[in-house]
């Protein structure tokens, strides 16, 4: 029986619809009366579980589902054992620095030594001031980062860019990209490598 | 002004209560049509947060509130440097062992060493099974954690049981307690200092 770990929320529908073209039917994790988190394809071969988006690569990395569909932003900022399989392209966002509309910095080389950065995504963010050799204090923020800049916690914020829309309502600018997102297709390494063909059918199908 | 930062979700409603009775009315952050986050009082002098129950103590701790009220919890996982001024008594719930109904477990020492414990609450279990000398692997799962003993990812969880029915929905067990929660006034320990009243007579106001 192959468990796949689907993520609630922006990437369901389409990762549904991207298993369906495997052969697996998970459409009834779309119904909105569903209170299960666990769920039977209609093929009763598989099944689907159900999890927060940052627990899909944690039940890929412990073999508990084989397959997992997740935002590539949360695989950057988890780094869990997981085998990157296919980039199935939907869900593209970008993960952004973003300042006030009215702020003097252009790009993210001009924020001053020791500014502070609110995100949700602070490895993220580490890695991308690091590399610039800016020196910055990150302050972890669970939701709403953009009030990070309106309250004055935080000079600068990371975080998902879609629409640009929440920015825009927020009177936020962004002003420099770390990476683009999508969704993607992960596997348990070990899974992958003692498997018998099933599994792989599945990764073909969905890498066209 | 008096900045106040509020746990949106349960603790909301009781925690706007309390503040009016300290006069300070923040009802208009009930209004389900309500989309800001930043909500000034009624009478002008005050402003409501609302952001994360875990983004209270952050907003706290920095001084960008004052005030914030938020579970026992939450303080106990994080170990932000605010002042715990006052437990408010509502929101009650116990941070609790539980496993799968018919597991052979009865207490928490009876768990075998090296086990997986699945948790939001990482370092709350950390400390836990330390205290025990019980050696354990700690999962850290953001959301849906009865999920682990289910699907096999953990033996055991640490999470919040209030009614206890999200644990029988899912056929698991609260085997032991590591500590009783409630919704506690926290403040920012140098605004506090710096006080010349004003902040005093909300808490003042809040303790009775």
């Amino acid at each position: 029986m192959i468990t796949v770990a689907l993520a609630k929320g922006a990437l369901l529908k389409d990762s549904v619809a991207r298993f369906a073209t495997a052969g697996l039917d998970f459409s009834d994790v779309l119904d909105p009366d569903n209170r299960q988190l666990m769920v039977p394809s209609k093929c009763g071969s598989a099944r689907a579980l159900l999890v927060r988006n940052g627990d899909v690569p944690v039940y890929v990395a412990y073999g508990q589902a084989q397959l997992g569909v997740v935002g590539y932003d949360v695989l950057k900022e988890h780094q869990m054992p997981v085998a990157h399989l296919v980039d199935l392209g939907f869900g593209g966002c970008r993960m952004s620095v973003a300042v006030k509309e009215e702020s003097i910095y252009k790009c993210a080389a001009d924020l001053p030594p020791h500014c502070r950065i609110a995100s949700k995504f602070t490895n993220c963010a580490r890695d991308f001031f690091d590399s610039l050799d800016l020196p910055v204090e990150l302050v972890h923020l669970t939701g709403s980062v953009e009030l990070g800049p309106i309250t004055g916690i935080a000079e600068a914020i990371v975080d998902l860019v879609a629409t640009g829309r929440t920015l825009r309502d927020n009177g936020l600018v962004s002003i420099e990209d770390l990476f683009h997102s999508t969704a993607r297709l992960v596997g348990h390494p070990l899974s992958l490598r003692l498997d018998r063909g099933l599994l792989q059918e599945v990764v073909d199908s969905m890498r066209t």
